[in-house]
């Protein structure tokens, strides 16, 4: 397959169009995408051109395009983050329910924390997550429980890395960080008063699969809720979507 | 870019390689997809050697290789999927809630219904629909409602082709499914009993969007129920999903 003269594959380009899309910018000209994408103009139509035949993106009237629903569909037909978002739904209701408040499931993905899924409560307070989007794994709830089971090797990168703060509470130091880490394997649960907003409390607890950590599960408190009911009940869901991911095995 | 000798393009073969990949399928080798994909096996090996450098596929121990995580957040972070989704689902919720049985959203794609939610409950009867999974226009209620609403060069492509029954009551005369996707027209909902399974009754009612019809709403109810219940929930569940859509558009 002809490579370009940057010597990236054909592959590389198209995920770079891919990735010029956002929750914010889900409509673009092709000659916006060339730009973004930092690809040559000419290349930038070819590719788009290419994408919309192949349905992954949709033209409209004007000419501009979004994400087609042929690449949802062609991303979620087979995937594991489906399986794992259908087992944990049900019980996700029940901790919103309960809790009232934001309840969602992340997986660790590029040393980031991965939002799969996330029930919005109408009452619930601030909590800047989204679905497909992601956060710092030192920093939020979720990505403390996924780092604190991670291969070694990614914990140390991350340990050794830019532990940038979120809010005046996150933890920046390693040291400090790795204490926590430990706490959060032995107790099983993480309690973070503002890590991410001042305002919030985050709690997460991980999900096993196939006795390994595939997920976290986690509320987003306001700062001075009593975190205990939610614990309560993100052990209650964690047990009941691992239940369901073992009967899925079978 | 280099074109194969039958001259399907690079993103083209992507596309096949991704099709490969089902809920049934979610792990493959690149042997196998190969020859699902009819693909050369050196061009196969090359193409999800470039998936998995990208993140779209991800390899596992064995070298089998499944849809990446990374392949999941490209396709949702800026679709529109995502958003219908978003503002569906908490309406959804409800009309579980009180029809307590399968809810589902769908919407029309290559002349389909492609379902985007489906909330099952647990004592609930049959259902086939699924997550990205399709089913025909004809059949279906939510398929119905979409090719009721759909532009009528698609509806008339669509009755001159091959209506298929799925059960002995799909309608599959053409003059038939003409009178009843005018009622449906009429009546804002259709009410299918044993269009897909003899013991079921799809119950649909569309949702729009800038005043055209961009999805579906449908429960699936035992065929011996009352369908004027769960018509007055998703009524409900439509007319405030299609205000929550408009509030996301100021």
């Amino acid at each position: 397959m002809a490579n370009s003269p940057s010597g990236d594959s054909m592959t590389e380009r198209i995920v770079r169009v891919l990735e010029t899309f956002t929750a914010e910018r889900s409509m673009q000209s092709a000659a916006d995408i060339g730009r973004r994408a930092g690809l040559p103009s000419s290349t930038a139509h070819r590719i788009v051109d290419e994408l919309v035949d192949a349905g992954l993106l949709e033209r409209d009237e004007d000419r501009r395009v979004h994400l087609g629903m042929r690449l949802w569909e062609l991303a979620l037909r087979g995937s594991t983050a489906l399986r794992l978002r259908q087992a944990a739904l049900p019980h996700m209701e029940q901790v919103q329910a309960r809790i009232r408040e934001h309840t969602q499931l992340a997986v660790l993905e590029q040393d980031e924390a991965l939002f799969l899924e996330r029930l919005s409560h109408p009452d619930a307070g601030a909590n800047i997550t989204r679905i497909a989007g992601r956060l710092p794994l030192h920093a939020s709830s979720s990505g403390l429980v996924l780092l604190a089971h991670a291969p070694s090797a990614l914990r140390e990168r991350v340990l050794a890395g830019s532990l940038r703060p979120l809010a005046p509470e996150t933890v920046t130091d390693a040291a400090r960080l790795r204490r926590l880490l430990a706490e959060v394997r032995r107790a099983g649960v993480v309690v973070a008063p503002g890590s991410i907003e001042a305002v919030s409390t985050g709690v997460a607890v991980p999900i096993r699969d196939a006795g390994e950590v595939v997920a976290a599960l986690s509320v987003v408190l306001p700062r001075e809720t009593d975190p205990e009911p939610a614990i309560q009940a993100l052990r209650e869901a964690a047990a009941g979507i691992e239940a369901d991911l073992r009967a899925d095995r079978r």
